[in-house]
């Protein structure tokens, strides 16, 4: 129990420390109190944080620890992505039209980590509304690096070991990408089972809320509890599972990093027992990565309506050229765009008979050197433009000694199963 | 053009107004003025607004009048529901929780119809969340009557001929019904199709956009706005529809009076030359006013998790009961009900391949006496689950001396041509 050191403390995964704070084996405020040295020790390089109360956060860990266990993440500390609002902080969404705005309410997701028991230790930074103009964190791993977007703040805190959890959302690739780019856990549940409220919007058939972890557990933990599903955290296994190796129509796009990085997993787990096949997409899913695309900045476009109409000079150059594209896309086409998706979504469930799970990259490759950008979204397009359930999963390091992850999808709805077999794939998988 | 009288100009439907503000031959300011005087001389009774700041419309009337053509809203007075947030109004959505509120941003939808040239007069009284718990407005043709809900001041503002448009939301009924009850038209277009960013979440499979006028040209200006969707407007109808009288399966709870509305309604339109023919609904329609009610609860008690967490004390009665439903529905529950709401979206476009829209009746009847309740949502439930176009057109008065009208339901996303022959239609129910 006296015997934790602070760096045992902040490598430990969530669902370890969640285990160990529910037997009251550590405290809240114990716990919590590593995770402030990390983040007084590694927040001046990694940027990750917008806004922080270490006060606040110590009281509630200590009322914590002093009351009845609140739920499953009781004592967790949890940093919130700064697209959700929350009472107690600020809420920027990224941009500057939104310097000074305090809501009065907590999102719907974060009312119900708290009330599962979690402290919000405070907001992360996010690209501008999630989009692709970067904010200033950078790489835990090396700070001339990006951490990805638009979720940057989040995979970056957690990467960089001052938090076990963290909020993020994903209209493109903003979980999965930044947990490759940080070597974490990232997870993004099917569309729609994680209610938005309270989550500046940009695309209403993308946006989705997921979170950040250190294993599948910690983010099936934070993911069941915003979901109401806590049949999530059983990650019970029947039997092995029939994996596609998916290189997707866009594998050209794939560093040999990356691409060895797939084989090799698959090489694992074929060895752990699991039947791998290749698996041959449909023809309808290749566009996808463009309807995407289009379906994004056609809602982005009516989505910021406010902030293009009455602060245009306060959106970066890039957002005003995607918004832009987004003006573009009339009614038919917008129609024509989801039509398409729809017949994707209906092949695609076609080739889940034969498989469970999907086997596919995460991003093209290592974090990219430099700041100005967050990376590729390319191989989370088309997952996301579907709603499938996605979980980026740290697989090793890649010769710019930066993480390397893959990244596994299931069928729409089958989040229970999907993070089971994460979680057994996890174990032959481990870095 | 000086010889308008107040009269005249409360009474002109919007698209009339509009006509006669793009030719420059009646100016913002002076149809202001007139709104204004209706205003003061209805809104002792009626109480349907929670916000007004005339001074502002005046001044944005003038500056309309001065400058250029703004667009298809030019000048034209709109009525915002208090769920919609505004820069220049507080945000109550109904509850004291928000008794204090002011937000940064215009919603999306707001924000698009400021650009179109509408002059946002102030927020209407919206049911606690849009929930069943009423605000203090009252019916505008009976003040002992309910202008129904949750959109009661934007139905009862344009039925009192304050305003020629105001913005709703519906969720279980809260347009189509508020607007038979207050003698309006009311449109909800197809699910998903007018972004929801900066409206109060509370169901997300379910929310919807739509408007209220005094007209089907009305609300298909101003909901074409708001979903980009100028083709809304045409109201082009190359051949007379062929239309399903639809009765439900609840029919049982429509009083002599609506089914009479709907019979004679039926036979106008079969005169005027449709194809009237009885439509008998598919079995898997049944359930839905059950599979409805209970995945709006099942998403209301996640959407306002920070609501009925941080101030229950503060939530009506009626509101907390109904989110103890919601809280009983699990994970699966709720997958199986999208399931059979699946099954019969898909039943449901079988039946349209043998018609164009659907005559079915808008509420059980007249407006019930009394201002506790905002009466029963049964008749658009199914619809709102589906997601489909519906419109409500005034057709009469009942027993009680109070509007009655009919309900009018199109295919999914065929919103044009839905408001078309609706607009035919209106033509011949003219009351």
């Amino acid at each position: 129990m006296s015997g934790w050191h602070d760096d045992d403390l902040v490598r430990l995964s969530a669902s370890e420390a969640a285990r160990l704070l529910q037997q009251r084996s550590l405290s809240a405020e114990r716990l919590l109190q590593a995770c402030l040295q990390q983040i007084d020790q590694r927040e001046p390089q990694v940027l990750a944080w917008c806004a922080l109360n270490a006060e606040a956060a110590l009281a509630q860990a200590r009322a914590l620890d002093a009351g009845p266990i609140t739920g499953p993440l009781h004592g967790l500390p949890l940093a919130v992505k700064d697209l959700f609002d929350t009472q107690d902080f600020p809420s920027t969404y990224g941009s500057p039209i939104y310097n000074r705005q305090q809501p009065q309410a907590d999102a719907a997701a974060v009312a119900l980590c708290r009330q599962a028991g979690a402290i919000v230790l405070g907001k992360t930074v996010t690209t501008e509304f999630a989009t692709f103009t970067p904010g200033p964190t950078r790489n835990p791993h090396n700070p001339a690096h990006t951490p990805g977007g638009s979720s940057s703040g989040s995979a970056a805190a957690v990467g960089a070991q001052m938090v076990p959890l963290a909020l993020g959302t994903q209209t493109a690739a903003s979980i999965i990408r930044p947990a490759a780019y940080c070597g974490v856990v990232g997870f993004k549940p099917s569309f729609g089972l994680i209610p938005r409220a309270g989550v500046k919007s940009l695309s209403e058939s993308l946006d989705t809320i997921g979170g950040f972890g250190r294993s599948v557990a910690d983010v099936a933990l934070l993911t069941s509890v915003m979901a109401d599903a806590p049949h999530w955290r059983e990650l019970h296994v029947s039997s092995k599972p029939r994996i596609g190796l998916c290189r997707t129509p866009n594998w050209h796009a794939a560093a040999t990093s990356s691409r060895e990085t797939l084989q090799l997993a698959a090489e694992h787990l074929r060895q752990a027992g699991a039947e791998v096949v290749d698996i041959e997409l449909p023809a309808s899913f290749t566009p996808l990565v463009e309807v995407h695309d289009l379906i994004m900045w056609a809602e982005a476009f009516k989505a910021l309506a406010f902030e293009r109409l009455c602060h245009p000079q306060l959106l970066s150059d890039n957002l005003r050229q995607r918004l832009a594209i987004g003006e573009q896309i009339d009614f038919a086409q917008n129609r024509y765009n989801h039509a398409r998706l729809a017949e994707a979504r209906s092949d695609l469930s076609l080739v889940f008979a034969d498989c469970d799970l999907l086997l596919t990259p995460s991003a093209c490759g290592e974090a990219e050197a430099g700041l100005q950008r967050t990376g590729d979204p390319l191989f989370s397009r088309a997952w996301s433009a579907l709603g499938l359930p996605s979980l980026q999963l740290p697989t090793g390091v890649g010769p710019a000694g930066l993480p390397l992850g893959v990244q596994l999808i299931g069928p729409e709805g089958s989040d229970a199963q999907t993070l089971a077999l994460c979680h057994w794939a996890e174990q032959h998988l481990k870095q």
